[in-house]
């Protein structure tokens, strides 16, 4: 979701991967107590991505970090200029996180059933506009960003059968997103 | 929540509230189509707020909303102008949704247990900085309105025993906002 839109605004910055299954010990004291990906560092003094300086600010969720390069970024469409449309982009993330996310980590755990990810899948057709190619409005926004790689990890799961292995099969590391 | 950020910004509106145990035909098929509270109209004819046009702009989903009227007031305070704390705001609208709702109504369902909400209300407490009156930064935000009717909701129930009552005894619609 970040990278999508880091490309989308054109936003200078540097990468780091965390190993989910072996986290480095600064990324929690560092960057982000609750340990979770993705987080972002910005401002500060210029220094590699593994040893962060505690004059840059952390800022952690997708969600907010998604809100955050659309603030930094203004041109770039992240978000759109008029409040009711950037109330439609947001209201399309609410419910793919709502619908989509939710059911989708539900479904991983075992609590869940496969329906209720149709059931979002669903929800969120209906948002869309006939005829339209983004999610919401005319162009490219977190919208977008939000939804895409979601859709991506649910091809992923179907084709390899992955929600069909026994509950507790993986560690609850690959929840982050 | 709304009627908190409204306030805050002096924004005229006019106020109607749907009894949720017996909603109006009007309310999903004009309003709001997943029938959920709060939904604003905004724009379009002067109107009774029992008959809504067509041609105003339907927007629900309480975060969606306070992002909203922040758009719409931006010298209202309701969001800071500086790109960082604003993700401070938003962070903390997500962590109140994530720490304080869900578990909240997940309690109120009977499928998780109080102390997951003292978990919540620990993990916001985390957030607090020493010292300051509001949630975020200097001044009242949608943060402060986003957790505040969630406090004094969780105060009453608290005093009333409400979470003791056996699964079933409410219907869903309680659990809207």
């Amino acid at each position: 979701q970040i990278e999508l839109a880091l490309a989308e605004a054109n936003a200078p910055h540097v990468t780091y991967e965390v190993d989910l299954f072996n986290k480095p010990e600064w990324f929690a004291s560092k960057v982000n107590p609750v340990g979770k990906v993705p987080a972002v560092t910005y401002g500060g003094p210029n220094v590699d991505p593994d040893d962060p300086s505690p004059l840059s600010a952390k800022i952690a969720e997708s969600n907010v970090i998604l809100e955050f390069l659309a603030d930094l970024y203004p041109d770039s469409g992240l978000l759109p200029k008029d409040p009711v449309l950037r109330a439609k982009v947001r209201f399309f993330i609410d419910a793919t996180t709502k619908h989509i996310e939710g059911p989708f980590f539900a479904f991983i755990r075992g609590s869940e059933s496969y329906d209720n990810i149709l059931k979002g899948i669903e929800f969120i057709q209906e948002l869309l506009e006939e005829g339209r190619d983004f999610a919401a409005g005319d162009h490219y926004t977190i919208a977008d960003a939000c939804i895409s790689p979601h859709l991506a990890r649910l091809k992923i799961v179907i084709e390899t059968d992955l929600g069909r292995a026994p509950a507790g099969a993986f560690p609850r590391e690959v929840e982050s997103d």
